[in-house]
């Protein structure tokens, strides 16, 4: 069973083991306050254009995402996203669970828009009952988002602008952010610093056994954030492990330079459903790709490889998803490519 | 610089870090689902002599009991513990940030007992506004205590037995379980899994790069753990992570093992002091030791190696901690053996 | 000005401030363990023809809400409700506050179905990321609900049918119970007692000073509740005030009487504005009416009466709600009744 | 039964009674932003002598505590207590139902003092894990306290300006203020109004049928305050109930005179008791006193009226509480003053 059905199936990129192996006997004070940690702060600060970014490591996305959004808002506020968002359909309500409600508004294409925030914001100060509605205070989005789409500078630009003018902060979740940066480079690391004011560089479906670095370049949201983390059990012992792995990971352009070639390889992927005759579920550049077909053919094909059942289109076909990963091999894909050519039958 | 500061100062015990490496390219699904979890649990629940235990694992010590105690508590519930306990004084509240009360007794050589639980439940229990009281439903103290104390059988049985009797749990945090396990050999894990309701086998602490198994013997609290796990951030992607180190260190009884040694080194620490003319702030059997010395002391020895200023005895003198673990080296033991002989004229 | 834009603009209806007045020197022991409260217990018990069910008295709907929902709910577990829920919208995120997810479904003339809620929960269980998914446990539904609509009998029967079959539990929401009971016999006390685990008795806007009557028929709910209300605040010390307002209300069937004569001057409002040429934004039957109307008409209407605007129907009109309630006044109504004459040349 | 056990036994003082019976047909919007509200902000602001301070109402007092609480502390902070605080004992975990831990200090005399808060908030902050200790951010102390013993002027300034020179807040929970304004002059409200960052006219317990003021003279905790009310479920729908009988209360002086007059009648108490040769429990000036008496005249003494039993002293002898308040008659007290003095054979 070859596994494409996740970004998180091996273990850590060559590189990133090697550090850890290198780096073993060190001894470090713990919880990230130790030289490894520092180093990579320092590597990431300055890949971000931005020499004051506080930089913090966690072990996980929800964590990640659930830190900065207790840390960002007060009791009575919310955070705006889709309702696709990962916080709002698939993190077992762990926004919730720290006091807070999502907001959620209709994606298109995976992707929410600054005009869907402005007219949430007003319509909850503009109403006489305003006291008695949860206050928008945070956006959150994905990118890439749930569905692989991605997010132009432009609409970025928008949605930080409407943001600022009304006094939210915006939260850039980047569980796969190598991806995106990869497949749209007009949204790099310093434009992120420019505009947001809070996001994360995935580690752990980019190649790290584990690790999100939480970039905060602003002043908005990174006040006593190491105690939000410790009191949400998402501070690291022996911290040192996110340092070395994101150095690693970070250093001369790997975490793009990996993240290129596994997006070329989704793509191959995607084409050879496309030449086997079947249509996309919906059009993506990155790692993850969607592609609907006949319930026969997924089952046919998930015989061999593992992949996922994304939901249904109607009786007789499916939408599935596919995911390579910095890790994904070669000689896996060819099977694989070959597999697909093997489903045209089905089309 | 030496580290004898804490028991989390170095990466991976050398079986553990092989391990990862030889199982690096192993394609697996996420979430602890996969084989190598399994293997580990299987391991785990044989050494229990507990074949129906659940094991679930987690990345952090204050997750696990977090997770454990939020989720074998209703909201009107609290928890019984030492004053010294970890989760009342060193976990930012993280009990708290679930809603419930932590329930502090003051502890003796850093423990609790059956009767100080059994009247602080009567004393709730009988008043007549005990609606107005948060209501005892879960006993936690850890083995070894926080100032590296052990629990005996008997006073785990009688522990046992009350919580039982009025209809609590009984939860104990043994994030350094392995060093308990050597010094005490008759609270074995399947005295704990006679005697708990949940127990945690510390791995961060205990030659893993991070980790902690929950065992759950009983039906007690296991019920839709891993949605816990999930909603507060505590299940890992890369989950076969977990698997693959408790498996390393558990099998062949190397936990123990490895374990054992770290306490020879501590005691032949404490037994330098003692030579040296320094009293025991407290004794201990494990891998923690604690001694009080003037302030001069303390300072030319931090000079050189790392350790911890445990709090001020008087105005000339202060204890200190000083704690080895199963990856502290023998030459780094000699050093300050040497250092502490050293010392004898403060005395 | 005179006030149409809700029910609560008075005091109580008379026979609850004389019962306050008569009852003023009585002492009596706090929290509502008193005989007033036990006596309006048993009417209440008495007139659900439900012996045995647990009445609980507290102040106001959100408490009430948010204690059943809470009590009710374990960690990860939601509530399902119309995306117009009072508690979805109009609470400042009360349930989330007490860390559960609301979980929204459409509603069809502000009532959800048995079907969606068995599509809902067989969705989340059918996943196999089920455990990343909110949990839903609970439906809430108003009646009358928000838009003054109703549950019919059967309705309520399906969605009660569905719920049990699948273990949830269902909630009523009977803030404005009394207008319901009176538009709609065939749902009666016996009948919410034997389809519901949780309905409430709503005073504040049925007459009482304030005062909310939550009904637990079943064992699903109730253990330890009152716990829960000193927790949460909801504990009143003079307790029998609620109990002195809901006996006086409750007996001689004050409550559903006094309620009928509201809803008569509701529906004849309703008439008044059909008979100008209005049309109804929604058709109801109880004390809240909705219409349709240009923004001039709103205007001229507000500019003497307070009303409530509804929303915004399209450039030219808006939809406005106007409420009776058991303390409005025929003089009011009357003069009511001329102003909306009068403005049937905006119609 | 005549009722000494707590000061909500009866039902209103005449002069509110009597102004909820004169307001009952006046229409007014809800929530507390009617004129009866204003004017009774206006008149607290008067007698504050502080023109600016935010004044907001709610019917109880565990709702104002963790109202000001919740409001006044980030994630990861808390409150510091005597450890018989009302928050920390009595309450059912409501502070920690909203994530905050409380933190208890040793009381003297049932006060913290400025000294425990410096050495409390200087521990945690030279602490070099002080990211893993719950941060105290707020000081909640109780005027009269839950003994009856009150804070010298001289003890809350230095209260206060310790507070302020750390960056604390001070909230004093003033549930029966009246008492303590009557005992102790020198403690008035503008003096509280100069000194505190939050406090409480308690109502329920000093002639209200329900509600106490908040009253926040400075900018520390206000901000966004209705919003918090909503989400706890603290905002009364007819919210000019709370304001009417403010006014009723507070005017003219009435809220000290008629408590100065209980205080007489608990002094009278008290002083028969001592001819009777019992021992004072606690010495107090306000209208709750404690008594050490042999278990048999407690027994003897309860069989006619509702009194407190607050603690065993030794085998032969307890504590007991007895409270007046502002509708305690003076028949009353004259029936208990001679079964007081036929005690006299138990002393």
């Amino acid at each position: 069973m070859l596994h494409f059905e996740c970004d998180y199936a091996c273990g850590a990129h060559p590189a990133v083991l090697k550090a850890l192996m290198e780096t073993n006997e060190e001894q470090h004070c713990g919880y990230s306050e130790d030289e490894r940690c520092e180093k990579a702060r320092e590597i990431i600060r300055e890949q971000c254009a931005c020499p004051d970014a506080a930089v913090h490591f966690v072990v996980g996305g929800t964590q990640a995402n659930l830190l900065v959004i207790e840390a960002g808002l007060r009791s009575f506020e919310g955070v705006l996203c889709a309702d696709t968002g990962h916080i709002n359909v698939h993190e077992t309500g762990a926004v919730e669970a720290t006091g807070h409600k999502v907001l959620p508004l209709p994606p298109t294409d995976g992707k929410i828009s600054a005009d869907q925030v402005r007219e949430a914001v007003l319509l909850q100060r503009g109403d006489s009952s305003h006291e008695h509605i949860v206050r928008p205070a945070m956006v959150y989005i994905s990118h890439p988002t749930e569905i692989g789409t991605l997010y132009s500078a432009d609409e970025l630009t928008a949605l930080s602008e409407t943001c600022h003018e009304l006094g939210l902060t915006l939260f850039v979740d980047g569980a796969r952010l190598g991806y995106g940066l990869a497949a749209m480079p007009e949204v790099d690391l310093p434009f992120l610093a420019r505009t947001c004011d809070a996001f994360t560089i995935g580690g752990t479906k980019v190649g790290l056994l584990f690790g999100e670095a939480i970039v905060m370049p602003g002043k908005a949201l990174r006040d006593c954030f190491r105690y939000h983390m410790k009191q949400r059990g998402a501070m690291l012992a022996k911290g040192r492990l996110l340092g070395v792995q994101f150095e690693a990971m970070m250093q001369d352009g790997l975490y793009v330079k990996a993240s290129r070639k596994a997006n070329q390889q989704a793509q191959a992927i995607k084409q050879a459903f496309v030449d086997a005759g079947f249509p996309l579920y919906c059009d993506t550049l990155a790692n993850q790709i969607f592609i609907t077909m006949p319930n026969e053919a997924y089952e046919a094909l998930s015989r061999k490889h593992a992949i996922t059942y994304w939901g249904k289109v109607d009786e007789q076909r499916c939408a599935v998803r596919l995911v390579t990963s910095v890790c994904t091999r070669d000689e896996d894909v060819a099977v694989l490519l070959k597999d697909i050519a093997g489903l045209a039958s089905f089309a």
